[in-house]
């Protein structure tokens, strides 16, 4: 395994033992109530198989500024639990209408629609709840730090991030676009949440604007190139390996980047903004090297 | 028109007014992309004919400690926004299924299910980017209180309130239950965001726990009597007066006061409940007439 293969999984590890203790748990709820359902459909739908690709981002990031670990996993967590909410309510019959998500059936046809919605409403305020937590105790960021973070995380989350990105998604479907328009939809759905992630330890440090801004643009190419590969796969993917339904945006007419520019321009594409964001570490030396291997990893994992 | 009926509107024109400036702009955005739809959702659903019920509960509630209608707005703005997400998901097809509200139709029904699901997102969303938002100034609450602010906000609005209680609700429907727990239903369900809503002034203000405990068992009183006369109301109330759906909990099978005690006894209970709520506010003296006058309010509005 790679150096970053090996730090993946364990900051994976870190994470999935986290939400465990976040998450309300499950059998002291199913034993006193009705509301087990829904504590289950959390559960399911945060943890598991996911590749904690953004609980990485910010673990990494915020190693730059030499903020350790325990400091900044409350917003490794927050950021994974609301990208799993953006799954469930995504994969939703009115939505994007998927059936498979991470090799198993996606949330609402496990638990039906009612409480997938109840289940990712409950997972983005939980979110929040984590960021706002008194128990990290004297050694987390102090209180104006914390709600920076906050309001960050809600910008990076909201209309003009990634609930307009994903109203963007819907919007365009069966209509023909600019690649330019795409990247602006693409940057909203699911760049903002990534450049959350890798700028999360900038505002933790309270690291020079230059270098939380150096991040950002490294998230913003970084983004963009994960979005691509994920259309890639999507057109070429197996089920098997990337455990989602594939071959769907085709199907619904999806305005992507490979519908747009064909695969092999579209892997180029990915090639070159994968390329274009290392750029953006010179700043921090050899301490990037880790978020440098990520930008190579986005382009050529195969799920 | 009553002091009750004078203050209420009052600071209904103030919520409506901020709720204006905090939701993402109509024009500005409809200019510039197809998210246009998305904010008109937004602003459909947290503005025009809503009784801001919370809202006057925060300003309110803070009064009493002497805390400036601007230091509680952003408390009071947040849990409108919970309030009007959780009421556009809430008639989703596949969770209520209503189809009127306020008089209009249902965001889903105006603007799509996939709109609607992605509206009340980004509304619950902004809810938590308010309270962090740094734009309250030098007067505005210290971090740390805001930091309890939010906590509090996100418990009552997740699994062990708001969202626990609707999964309830629905797991309730065509089942006999006892009205011991249709109380900690409702309690969950609407119960704990008015609970927040009348003691977010003492955590601004930092009061002694006794003035906040006082603050929450009046709340919770009072949210069960707000509760069993919506029920009331449900049962014989008319569309014209309510603005939405009547008859619904009955034709769905809900567990409510009304279908478990009967009309009259209902009316009792709530009588009682009011009276109870008023008990708790002794400590305040004078000081809480208006909140006085709303456990009055509440069993006697007719919409």
């Amino acid at each position: 395994m790679s150096a970053l293969q090996v730090a993946m999984a364990e900051v994976a590890r870190t994470i999935e033992a986290e939400l465990e203790r976040r998450l309300p748990a499950s059998s002291a709820d199913a034993a006193t109530g009705p509301e087990a359902r829904l504590v289950e459909a959390m559960r399911y739908a945060a943890l598991g198989p996911g590749k904690r690709f953004r609980p990485f981002l910010v673990i990494a990031g915020a190693r730059l500024f030499d903020v350790h670990d325990s400091a900044s996993l409350p917003a490794a967590i927050a950021v994974e639990m609301i990208h799993a909410y953006s799954l469930v309510h995504d994969d939703l019959p009115a939505m994007d209408n998927s059936e498979l998500r991470r090799g198993r059936p996606s949330c609402h046809v496990k638990f039906g629609e009612a409480t997938a919605i109840l289940a990712g409403d409950a997972l983005l305020t939980l979110a929040f709840g984590v960021l706002a937590d008194e128990s990290g105790g004297a050694n987390g960021p102090e209180a104006t730090v914390r709600l920076k973070l906050i309001a960050r995380l809600a910008a990076a989350a909201g209309i003009h991030g990634m609930a307009g990105g994903q109203a963007l998604d819907l919007a365009f479907a069966n209509e023909s676009h600019q690649a330019a328009e795409i990247a602006r939809m693409e940057r909203m759905k699911t760049g903002e949440l990534i450049a959350f992630s890798c700028e999360a330890g900038a505002i933790l440090a309270q690291a020079p604007e230059r270098a939380r801004m150096a991040l950002h643009s490294y998230a913003h190419d970084l983004g963009l190139a994960y979005q691509i590969a994920d259309d890639i796969l999507d057109a070429e993917g197996s089920e098997d390996a990337t455990g989602k339904s594939v071959g769907r945006d085709a199907e619904q007419g999806k305005a992507t980047f490979v519908a747009q520019l064909g695969l092999e321009q579209a892997r180029r594409q990915a090639g070159m903004l994968a390329a274009q964001a290392v750029q953006h570490l010179d700043l921090f030396g050899e301490k990037a090297d880790l978020l440098r291997s990520v930008a190579d990893f986005v382009i050529r994992r195969r799920g």
